[in-house]
C-alpha cells in the first residue's frame, strides 16, 4: 500500500454545469479546482482545436481565488465561461471574426457578459467566431475529429464545450449560428425566443434576427446560463414530470439530411413512442417552407444597413462571401421588406395555431455529421425557418454518425414559451437516456 | 451706385432640406454656401443654445468642398447634418450622455450614420442627449426661449433643427424623445414604424422600443432623411394628393395637456374639417391606455439589462433618477415582462384594425408648451403608447402658445404604412397652411 499515491479525483472538466454549480453553492468544490481542470484539457487540445481568439488563465484564476474567499455572486458562482468573439469584452479584444477588429479593445462588457458575471461566471477568454458571424469561418477545428468543421458561426463556443474546455458558453444565432454547431459537437445548443436576452454590445448583422443563446452539456446547463440573461430564474427549476406531446416534422429539406441523420431522428421517434409520449406528424404548409428563402434575403437586407460603415470604409478587408452578401441585401427593395415582414407574419400566426396539438415540434438540427474541411462550417438549412420566427430552440445529442461524429435533432416550441419548451426537452433529454 | 455692395442673398440656414436638395442636386448651390450659413448661426446662437457636444467646423468645411468638387453622392449631398451623441461616430466622441463616457471615442459609425455620410451628408457634429436618452437632461436650451427645455432625450438636435443651425439631424425615441422635443421647438420629427432603421452603433437603452427617427423643418424633409436610412427611396417622392380620412384621438389623457395645446389641437381638426377631410372620433380602449403604465414597465425592465455593464461597474456615475429607474427594471418579473408582451400583441391587433376606419390618427404631441428651467424635459404621456405599438408618428407645428412657445400635433399611422403615414402628413401640413 502506497500512500503517496494520490487519490483518485473525479474528471471535473466533465461535469455539467448544473452539477458543478451545486458543489459550488454549496462549497463542496472550489472555482479553482474546477478551473484548473478546464485549463488542463485547454492546454492539452488548444493547439489542435483552435477554439480561443483570447483567453487569460491568470486573470480566471485571480477571479476564482476571489470567488472562493468572498461571498457568494449568483447562480453562475465560479463557473468558467467562453464567451463567442461578437460579444464586446471590457478586459479582452474583440475581433466579430473580422481583420477590420484584429485590434480592437472595447471600454465595457456586452450587457448579457455583464449580467453573467454578476451572477459569478469566470469569463475565461473569447471564442473563435466566423467573420462577423457570416459564412466565412475562423481556424477552429472540430473537437471530434479535427479534420472536420465545428459548424458556425459561434464555433469556438461549441468546440470548447464539445471538448471540455468550459462547462458553458455563449453563442448567438442569426440562421443556425447556436443549433448547428451545437449537433456537430455533440452538446446541447439553447437559442431563446427573440427578444428575450438584450444584445447591447454585440456586432450587430440582422437586427430582426441575431439572438443570444447559450451551449452547455444538458438542457439543464443551458437553462442555467440563458436564466441569467433573460431574468427567467424559474429556467432553473425545470419540471421533469411533464410528458410532450411532440408534433414530428421532418420538414420539406427532409431530402437534405443524410441517411445517418434520418436514422438517428427516426430511432428517436421510437424511443419517444416508446415512452408512451404522444407523436403526431406535422408538414409545414407552403408558406412556412418558403420561409427558408425570406430567411436569407431578410439577413443580407439588414446585413447591408447593419455593416453600412464596414461596407464603406474598409470593403477591401471584408470577405468575397460577404461581399456577396451584402450586395445581394442592398438589392432587395423596400416592398420586398415589407412583404417578406407580412409573410413572416403570418407564418408565426399559422405555426402558433398548430401549437394547440402539440407541446413542441421535433426536427432535425442540421443535415448530419460535420462536414469534412475547415473552409466551411456547414449548411444553416434546418434553422432558418425557427430563427425567422424568432420560436425558442435546442439541438440534444443523439449519439453519432458512421464517421464517428456526432448527431443532434431540434426542439422547437412556441414563441415566448422558453420555459416549457426547456421543461418539455428536459424530459425529453432524460428519457432518451433511459 | 455702389458696386462694392454685396446682392442680397437668400438665408440659407432657413431653407428647407428638401429644396436645399434640389439646389445641390442641380448645382446651383454649392454645399459650401449652404454650410456657412449653417456655420454663422451656430456661431451666433451656440453660446445661448449649447446644442452641440462637438462640432467640426473645419472638417465639415473640407467635405463640403470634396462634395462640390466630387460626383453627386446621394439624396443627401451637401446637406450638414447634427447626430445625436447616443450614435456611434468615427470622427468625433460618443459621449451618450453620460459622464462614464466623456472621453469615449469609438472606431466606427454607427449603421445609421453610415448611410447618411454614404448619401453625402456632412456630419458638423454631436448633439446634446440626455444621460442614456433618459430623464436627466444636458445643457441644451429651447431655441424659442432658453429659459425653456427644448424637450428630450433628442435635446440638441431639435434644437439645432429649431435654430436653423442645421436642416437636418438624427435622433433616437424610447418614450417621447423625437415627438417631444420636435413640438417643443416649433419643427417637425418623425419617428418610423419600429424595426425599419438599424439601431448598429446606438447606446441600446430598450431594445424593443429605441427607434432612430429624425428632425427637419417639413415633413419631406423628415421622409429624405429617414428614406436614407431606411433604404426606402419612395419616400423622396410624397403624394400630395391624398386626402386622409383622420381619427381624432385626444386619448384618456386630454386633460393633462394645457388649454393652449387643447385649442391648438381643436383648431386643427376645425381646419382639416374645413378642407373636407373626413373626420372620426377615436376613444381608445381600457387596454389600450393601459400601455402607458406597460411601456414604462418595459423601458425600465430593457434598460435594467441593457446597462448591465454600467450598473455594475459605474453605479456612482449614474444620476439617481437613472438608478432609480434601473431598480424598478430589476423587480420586473419574467412572467410580468410576458404579460406585457403579450398586452402590446393584443391592443397592436385591435388598434391595427381601427386603421380600416380612418388612414392616421391625430393625437396630441406633447401636453402643451416647453416647461420652463433646464432640469426637467417634459412629459413624454402623449407618445408612449405609439412607442410601445411601435406605430410610425410625427409631430408637425401648429403655432405657438401663450408663453411664445411652439405647439405640435402628432399624426399617427398603421405599423409597416409609413410611405401612406408620411404622404397622408404630408397632405396635412400643406393644408394647414393654406
Amino acid at each position: 500500500m502506497d500512500l503517496a499515491v494520490p487519490p483518485a479525483r473525479p474528471d471535473l472538466s466533465r461535469l455539467t454545469a448544473q452539477a458543478a454549480a451545486h458543489l459550488l453553492q454549496r462549497r463542496e468544490l472550489t472555482a479553482v479546482a474546477l478551473l484548473e481542470a478546464c485549463l488542463e484539457v485547454i492546454q492539452a487540445r488548444e493547439p489542435e482545436l483552435q477554439a480561443w481568439r483570447h483567453f487569460d488563465a491568470a486573470g480566471a484564476l485571480a477571479q476564482a481565488q476571489q470567488l472562493d474567499q468572498g461571498p457568494l455572486r449568483g447562480p453562475l458562482h465560479g463557473l468558467p465561461l467562453g464567451v463567442k468573439d461578437l460579444f464586446d469584452t471590457r478586459d479582452f479584444p474583440s475581433g466579430y471574426g473580422s481583420p477590420i477588429y484584429r485590434t480592437h479593445q472595447p471600454v465595457n462588457d456586452a450587457a448579457a457578459v455583464a449580467l453573467c458575471r454578476e451572477a459569478g461566471a469566470i469569463v475565461l477568454g473569447k471564442t473563435v467566431t466566423t467573420e462577423f458571424a457570416t459564412f466565412t469561418p475562423g481556424p477552429t477545428a472540430n473537437p471530434h475529429n479535427p479534420a472536420h468543421t465545428p459548424g458556425g458561426s459561434s464555433s469556438g463556443s461549441a468546440a470548447a464545450v464539445g471538448a471540455n474546455m468550459v462547462p458553458l458558453a455563449l453563442g448567438t444565432q442569426t440562421a443556425a449560428s447556436v443549433i448547428r454547431p451545437a449537433a456537430y459537437c455533440g452538446i446541447v445548443g439553447f437559442k431563446p425566443s427573440f427578444g428575450l436576452i438584450p444584445r447591447a454590445g454585440i456586432k450587430s448583422l440582422s437586427e430582426s434576427l441575431d439572438t443570444v443563446g447559450g451551449f452547455g452539456r444538458c438542457v439543464e446547463d443551458v437553462a442555467l446560463l440563458t436564466s441569467v440573461m433573460a431574468n427567467a430564474p424559474q429556467w432553473r427549476q425545470l419540471p421533469i414530470d411533464r410528458k410532450p406531446r411532440v408534433g414530428v416534422c421532418r420538414t420539406a429539406f427532409w431530402d437534405n439530411s443524410s441517411p445517418a441523420a434520418q436514422a438517428a431522428f427516426e430511432a428517436t421517434v421510437q424511443r419517444l413512442n416508446t415512452q408512451g409520449v404522444h407523436i403526431v406528424d406535422v408538414t409545414l404548409s407552403d408558406a412556412v417552407n418558403a420561409l427558408v428563402e425570406v430567411h436569407d434575403a431578410v439577413m443580407c437586407a439588414e446585413a447591408f444597413k447593419a455593416l453600412a460603415d464596414e461596407r464603406l470604409n474598409h470593403r477591401a478587408q471584408l470577405s468575397e462571401r460577404l461581399q456577396a452578401m451584402l450586395e445581394r441585401g442592398g438589392q432587395i427593395s423596400f416592398e420586398q421588406s415589407l412583404r417578406h415582414r407580412a409573410q413572416v407574419a403570418s407564418a408565426r400566426h399559422q405555426m402558433g395555431r398548430g401549437f394547440a396539438e402539440y407541446d413542441v415540434l421535433l426536427t432535425p438540427s442540421a443535415c448530419g455529421e460535420a462536414e469534412s474541411g475547415l473552409e466551411k462550417t456547414g449548411d444553416p438549412l434546418f434553422s432558418r425557418i425557427w430563427s425567422l420566427l424568432g420560436f425558442p430552440s435546442l439541438s440534444l445529442p443523439v449519439g453519432f454518425g458512421p464517421q464517428g461524429l456526432p448527431l443532434g435533432v431540434q426542439v422547437v416550441g412556441p414563441v415566448m414559451s422558453d420555459t416549457a419548451t426547456l421543461g418539455f426537452a428536459n424530459w425529453i433529454e432524460l428519457h432518451l437516456k433511459d
